[in-house]
């Protein structure tokens, strides 16, 4: 177990290589989640996630005949970025085990610290096995995620500049992503120390909440596992030191989903000019969605973990958001097959100042009349009373309308 | 003309209602630009944009007789959102006139602080005069995004908080966007009293660099105007007291075009994790692209003037950076049409490990062979290699196929 003063150590040896992170207020996130809510910003630290921290402090760990032989971490993610980055940094050589299906930018992230990246196995567990073989065979020091008492007091680090923030003052909560449970017992062994009123809440995904699980049967309880847009904390099984840690500074644990997740992504994209991956959306999330009714009118801060979302899926999330707010359309209707049957529909798209991004007319339509053609249309919209307009005057002009309705219109 | 003591007098005015933002190093970016690169967060603002500064510290000016008339103020964009953000919270009516064609997003941004909104006219030229109309006929007081010594000093206040942050002792220069040059003239006006050693450079928009022009002539130059993704600073004319502030205080201006601005809000978004508007990126798009040579080496501020930007323009720039940088590609192929020849197709894809986005057959094809049809694919793609290594293997299946190049291959 970690203590405050185990914390406080960390911070006097880490902090000048880490980012004092920003704390920021919402006034727009506090009035949608009805309370005073501020935000812990680690996507701006340097490796954009808090793991560099935790990484960090195990690293200043080792001695000088360990630095020799190197380290070896398991992870497709966060981890592998801090530990690689500060292992460049000290003149450590760095190790960095993946999946073989990990994307190429995450590879191509580590390996920019200099990090020899092994590709092996399938899933994590597949990675992490063959880790602790190397550390066997070779020597070399594993550097856990979590399951490690310097890893945690890292990121225990996060609590202590929380509360010396001046914004964060008399604060009620603080709302932590939970995967292996490092970040929450680091946060939670400082600042339950300091003020055991603070209610320290984790936030696991939905069906991989193993530390809900096994805070209420007592023991460790595995979850079998799914995909998630919050990959950072895709975690199965909690570490027996971060449960017991759970166990004495945990006040409560909720759930999220991934659809919840992706709209809290784009809130903090569009109102806090931020760019945030799953994991360190899901304080957001549960607060958005009031999954923590205690914290009703309460001052919060909600740790955003970090913030290395692929902008691919960054781009999705965004049109999945247009789709949601009514600022993208599908349409089809029915047309004669003749010349200026497009351009008469087409004009009222036009005087209704909807942008058309894609058209399609079917050559083959079966069950039409001879004669007739379908076209469909994907149109930029302002909100979803604009696309009632639209659909209004297209009936007017005669046409039958057919609009894709978005899944929770 | 302000000086220094004017824009600490704003300072000790304003600085409890607005955000002291973050400054930033950036690692990646430092070497991309090579300078020390620090970021001056306005995007971080409340309202998203740094605006709001000078338009509470002129609003504080207001005599109890002005306040009860209420102001008016003619924009579209950031600083419609701060004098109306601020109004509201100091009891004062804002109307804000907007040209017609403003985004309802936009409308609906100002109307949630309650300012009344006046859509007129087709073009800012037309909106700004029918605001001073509106202030003849109804006595409100016009707030002036840039013209007026309060506005300027209180985006001054940006300098102080810059010379006042730890990371920023001993910069060599700061790069400020320019549109009506409020902002530049503020900064200037106290950074080179307090050290005239520090370059103060604008950066403008290609064939928007009316203050380039109108410093290198001595006296106010019009340019035509345009289109640009960086419709904050989108001026096409200066006033007289920002010329002649920019004589006395501005070392350099510099231009950036549409392409440089997209690019830099793409890696603003990845690297750093935050969100940038056009007008907000382009001294990290001059830097990027080496318009500033004196600076290489140097240790510079960037000052990232606002964060507005439409997710749905975001959403192309990601996209035009995803095909920028091999992670998505179109090509077409030649297939028999009969059953089966797709599937075949496709499987190369699949064994390549490519992400089929979008596929179209085409069922009338001009100039191919009598039982051949086309079929385009968009694909997601790892990197430009491996756009040739499917190209390569579909060839060597014996596909004759056409890939759509970006411009920039």
């Amino acid at each position: 177990m970690i203590n405050k003063q185990d914390v406080e150590k960390a911070y006097s040896k880490i902090h000048e290589y880490i980012v004092n992170t920003p704390v920021r207020r919402s006034h727009v996130l506090s009035g949608m989640c009805n309370c005073d809510m501020l935000l812990k910003m680690e996507n701006l630290q340097m490796s954009g996630a808090f793991k560099e921290r935790g990484a960090l402090n195990r690293l200043l760990k080792l001695s000088p005949e360990e630095k020799k032989c190197g380290v070896i971490a398991a992870s497709a993610g966060n981890h592998a970025q801090g530990v690689a980055y500060h292992a460049k940094r000290m003149g450590i050589r760095a190790r960095i085990v993946m999946p073989e299906g990990t994307p190429l930018i995450k590879v191509m992230g580590v390996q920019s610290w200099d990090a020899d990246v092994i590709l092996k196995g399938e899933t994590y567990d597949d990675a992490y096995e063959y880790s602790l073989e190397l550390e066997k065979e070779e020597g070399a020091i594993f550097i856990h995620p979590f399951a490690d008492i310097h890893v945690i007091a890292g990121q225990g680090t996060i609590g202590m500049e929380v509360l010396q923030d001046n914004l964060c003052k008399d604060i009620d909560a603080i709302v932590v992503p939970v995967g292996g449970g490092g970040l929450i017992a680091g946060i939670g062994a400082y600042v339950k120390k300091v003020n055991p009123k603070i209610k320290i809440i984790g936030v696991e995904v939905e069906g991989l909440d193993c530390m809900r699980a096994s805070l209420a049967k007592g023991e460790i309880q595995d979850v079998v596992g799914k995909g998630t847009i919050a990959d950072g904390i895709a975690v199965k099984r909690v570490s027996p030191l971060t449960l017991e840690m759970a166990q004495r500074y945990v006040d409560e644990i909720v759930t999220v989903n991934d659809d919840e997740i992706c709209n809290a992504i784009l809130l903090l994209l569009e109102i806090e000019k931020i760019v945030v991956e799953g994991a360190g959306a899901v304080a957001i999330a549960a607060l958005l969605n009031k999954k923590i009714p205690a914290l009703e009118g309460k001052k919060v801060v909600s740790i955003i973990s970090g913030g290395n979302i692929d902008v691919n899926i960054l781009s999705r999330i965004i049109d999945r958001g247009l789709d949601f707010g009514g600022r993208i359309a599908q349409m089809s209707t029915m047309l004669k097959d003749k010349p200026g049957a497009l351009e008469e529909v087409i004009a009222v798209f036009h005087k209704e100042n909807a942008n058309i991004l894609e058209v399609y007319q079917h050559r083959y339509c079966g069950g039409a009349p001879v004669g007739d053609v379908k076209v469909s249309f994907t149109i930029e919209t302002k909100n979803r009373l604009h696309i009632k307009d639209i659909q209004r005057q297209l009936e007017k002009h005669g046409y039958e309308v057919t609009h894709t309705q978005h899944k929770n219109d």
